[in-house]
């Protein structure tokens, strides 16, 4: 199955950012992806890089946002995974996945459960943490264990997904460096990060795709510089091996995934076999002390 | 603190296996070393490349081998991580990690809790699966999160063990490869266990240590050729970043880590802050259908 992730920077407005991002499906649609992943809120700045009540307004478009992109996933043909900001009412906001169906029908949603909160990415202030669980989301080509990006820090979400089916992880993302921090911590920051996504590959015997955003983007504040997002967004197979990588800058990455893959790993590493269900009640806890 | 892991082939027999090993010990503790790791079921060949019941004559003499490594600690004053076979009585034996204090005292042990079973690795007929759940044990230099092997696999032993406050994850391992696989295949397999276990070290913020064998052992039933255990222990930092890493080849591989790490990475990536513990509640299942 081939798919496309679209790697992009933030072009200083929504209305030709998203105009990037429509030109970039259009080329993966011809390509002949079947399924194209959008990196975390691709229709903005990542504006999270400090509280400030104006920002809510990029939440205001959501009903008409969750229609244009589903025109977009039918006029292509192509699954869809979108990373928008939904309002749900006055003062109640999530960072929702929205996956569009190749006819343009709403697949599912997914409502980011893990929020991070920490200087440079305020997402506390504007994200109300999901309230819908670890659930895949059916389409035609799979079940689509949808995640999006500090929830790929949690073993725990990779593995509620897989176990209620999910035949792929996707996690659309926007992570970067800091200018203050040394050549070789952000080294460590960027592998730490594809290593823990690829260990949900492998813990799970399941494909990974991780779309991240791209580009320096300015703290209208000044308590920071800004973030230069690092790119860098990859697809492992069952093994946690990587089958394609971006680098930093705009890209669209294609890949062909092999879906019986799953099954021949799985089979030789029957890791699902042997759990100790009956002995992992801590996990349910904040700590054990 | 200074840490030394002891790769090592099998000699042909338990007397000159050990005796190599006690010899390696002496180094790491005059090189100042406070802990040292030793592989999975380091006294004897690995026995569970076929079924025999013949085999059980290695747990014979558990009793025996438990005071033969409480006077290695003592005598070389060091914290020993030992890998036995443990006979609990007739037909009912265990694959334990047994702790030694400096002082020769037994600190704790853990009774592995995930066990293999594929062909050349028939460890369902060896050991009964652990029944002391995912314990730290508390030693002069930390708590120190054993486990063992297949347990890699699983980020559900490392996150009780981290949650129960383990300041260090240790794995005393034994895997390898098989002539048949090609090249492609094992560069992703020891890829794959590399990277499982630095995703554990990241996702809890701790340093973790893994000893693994090494060396070609025939599979006496003929079944196989036999197993060429891949060595590359290593030892990662708490972001996951490789500090120390062996080859394929007998060697003691030492370390210096920083314990104090922990707490600056967990300081800026805060990830057992935000678990959503109370949509945990699947992990406990073995499938969600």
């Amino acid at each position: 199955m081939k798919v496309a992730l679209v790697q992009k920077k933030y072009y200083g407005n929504t209305k030709k950012t998203i105009k990037k991002t429509v030109k970039s499906i259009k080329k993966a649609s011809i390509k002949g992806c079947q399924l194209v992943v959008l990196q975390e809120l691709h229709q903005s700045e990542y504006f999270c890089q400090y509280e400030d009540t104006s920002l809510f307004k990029y939440a205001n478009s959501w009903e008409k946002d969750v229609k244009f992109w589903s025109k977009v996933a039918k006029e292509y043909n192509i699954v869809l995974v979108t990373s928008l900001f939904e309002k749900r009412t006055e003062g109640l906001y999530h960072n929702t996945a929205v996956v569009f169906e190749k006819d343009g029908s709403i697949a599912g949603r997914y409502r980011k459960m893990h929020i991070p909160d920490d200087p440079g990415f305020y997402e506390k202030f504007y994200f109300t943490p999901g309230d819908l669980g670890f659930e895949p989301i059916e389409t035609s080509i799979g079940k689509l264990g949808v995640l999006i990006c500090w929830d790929q820090w949690y073993p725990e979400a990779a593995r509620i997904m897989t176990l209620k089916g999910a035949e792929l992880l996707i996690y659309p993302t926007a992570i970067g460096w800091f200018d203050e921090d040394s050549q070789e911590e952000k080294t460590r920051q960027l592998e730490s990060w594809i290593t823990i996504q690829r260990s949900h590959a492998i813990a799970n015997g399941v494909p990974l795709l991780s779309c991240n955003r791209v580009g320096f983007e300015k703290d209208n504040s000044g308590a920071i510089d800004g973030i230069h997002f690092w790119g860098n967004s990859f697809v492992c197979d069952p093994q946690g091996s990587i089958i394609a990588q971006a680098g930093i800058r705009n890209e669209i990455l294609y890949a062909d995934i092999d879906m019986q893959r799953t099954k021949e790993v799985r089979d030789i590493w029957p890791f699902l076999r042997d759990r100790r269900v009956e002995a992992y009640g801590n996990l349910l806890k904040r700590y054990c002390d």
